[in-house]
């Protein structure tokens, strides 16, 4: 018998507590290959992979920034497999993510990387695919088999993972580990809350063809996975944008058929969270306000507030669970099957 | 007398290739900071700017890495500016990209980069702005004053400042300077053929609310330029995604409504361009194919082909051109004002 459309979807969304747990297993891998990264003294660190762990990776550069004070970049996997160019990267570090390990460019990247003097670690869930196999290190990710095509317990673990991995460079593993433990209690908390409450926003998103998703700093990461989510589960063309980006040429597409969600939760991003999420009121838009401040954003429709963590740079692991569940019950309103989107493999082998 | 609505856009275009040969009278200056970018043994060349400088820096990304070799990403100003990431810079060179050089995080960002030991460059159309004081080195644009809010010929010369930059660092600034004075040369023949063509196209597109912008590699950022011209004059909510992006999620949310513009020039990208955009037919999206190879897109409705500059790595320079026409044409089939448009100016203040 088939499963009920987006049920395993919306099992992995409930899934994420023990995933996070269970990556707290390996915090003794994650404090030793810090210390190689450490004695590497990395010029950069390299952060590639593709939807969702690209997204990852945007978090990871301000991971790595404000805990150790390393340089942390997206690297571009194009630049490299299929442009060809020769870089130095003597002084650098590649973090290859990939939940199967088998993204081909991600692998050629990692392999190409090593011969040119990278110090390469895999972040994956299966130590014995092809990525593993092409990098010096390996580490386990161990959110477990993940079968709907939408990533969700795979995004938060890798969010998770670059914040303890950047703890544990700037030796603060134990408070990270600690930080990600209370985190995942109170996401427990949070799930069946935001799961009776999203079907009303559900229904009122239902005839939305576009929207922005807008935060700053570390939840840059969760407005492009929230975006992510609806463009592949629901057909929403729901485009991930900076408050900067936005007030630099967006803000003059909106209109009331063109609703916004912002997310604020630190107080460094909050201020221009507000001036954006102002201009988008003035421009006649609805608003949906997520993140810890959510209540603090002025003029919105919807407010799906998160806890605030014990450390506030794990903010995004809470904020992005109310898009992940708002997917899932929008694709059950529009009648999509958000385990199964159209045109879409959980193994993406396209160029 | 007020101009007519989206005559000094048009105007600007227009003035593009008398721009990029400007330019070229700076080559000594060029050749000179490259050398100095050379002994100073960039680990890191930064790229900053906000909006069409932000997407020149895209560009810059393949430029550095494809002609001297080197890893150039663009930096995030918030991480350092807003949520105070302190990373050693000593080995960097900062590349600073503003139209006005008054953008108020960008002058922090390239004040406090060089506090911290960056080889500072400022590329701005005012020599004697607030950027150009904060930096050490000054590069001139030299584009002249742009009144319309949609920047134009400021983008193209970014770009071809970037080019010219990255040649003399790989010791091949005449084939460079050279290169970009042919692609000037072919931009003026092109611009009269575009203006006449683009009105057709504009007229179609008079109802698209949303649109995937796609491109490879270096057509990247011409992708995200063509997007923000789309967004910020004809507010169609145009996305910029690369062919890999558009795989890995985005794919599933097209539909008849929903057209896509392709963007193909050098060979390196135009299978993953060809595969994206068979995608796209698949789901029954229209399909628009710009760029040097337009013509062996296959199944587009609409063709805006631009000759093949001396260098493929210039080919953004004219490839961005039909967007920046569609862009002038749609705003006037829509009955909108491209110079002025809602809730934007010249210079973004906000946060």
């Amino acid at each position: 018998m088939s499963p009920l459309p987006g049920s395993q979807l919306l099992g992995e969304i409930r899934e994420q507590p023990a995933a996070l747990i269970r990556l707290l297993e390996h915090e003794p891998e994650f404090a030793a290959v810090a210390r190689r990264l450490r004695d590497n003294g990395p010029g950069a660190v390299r952060l590639v992979g593709h939807g969702s762990s690209d997204n990852a990776a945007s978090y990871g550069v301000y991971a790595f920034g404000l805990l150790p004070g390393w340089t942390a970049l997206r690297d571009s996997i194009s630049l490299s497999v299929y442009y060809g160019a020769e870089l130095d990267l003597a002084r650098s570090c590649v973090l290859a993510l990939s939940q199967s390990g088998r993204t081909p460019d991600v692998v050629e990247y990692a392999q190409k990387a090593r011969r040119q003097g990278a110090l390469t670690v895999a972040l994956t869930n299966d130590a014995s695919s092809a990525l593993a196999e092409a990098c010096e290190i390996v580490l386990p990710l161990g959110a477990g088999t993940e079968r709907s095509v939408a990533a969700t317990k795979t995004y938060t673990t890798q969010v998770a993972a670059l914040a303890l991995l950047a703890g544990c460079a700037a030796g603060e593993g134990p408070r990270l580990a600690a930080g990600i433990r209370t985190t995942a209690e109170l996401m427990a908390e949070l799930l069946p809350e935001l799961e009776a409450r999203v079907s009303e926003l559900a229904v009122a998103l239902a005839f939305v063809g576009r929207m922005f998703v807008i935060g700053r700093g570390p939840e840059y990461a969760t407005a492009r996975e929230i975006s992510l989510k609806l463009l592949e589960t629901c057909r929403v063309a729901a485009e991930p944008l900076t408050t900067t980006d936005l007030a630099h040429g967006p803000v003059a597409a909106l209109d009331g058929l063109f609703p916004v969600w912002a997310i604020a939760s630190d107080v460094a991003g909050l201020a221009a969270v507000r001036e954006a999420a102002a201009a988008v009121r003035a421009a006649g838009a609805t608003l949906i306000a997520s993140g810890t401040a959510a209540a603090e954003i002025p003029g919105a429709a919807y407010t799906l507030a998160v806890p605030a963590p014990p450390i506030a740079l794990l903010a995004p692991l809470l904020s992005v669970v109310p898009g992940q569940m708002l997917a899932w019950a929008l694709a059950q309103a529009k009648g999509l099957d958000a385990d199964r989107p159209a045109g879409l493999s959980k193994v993406t082998l396209a160029l």
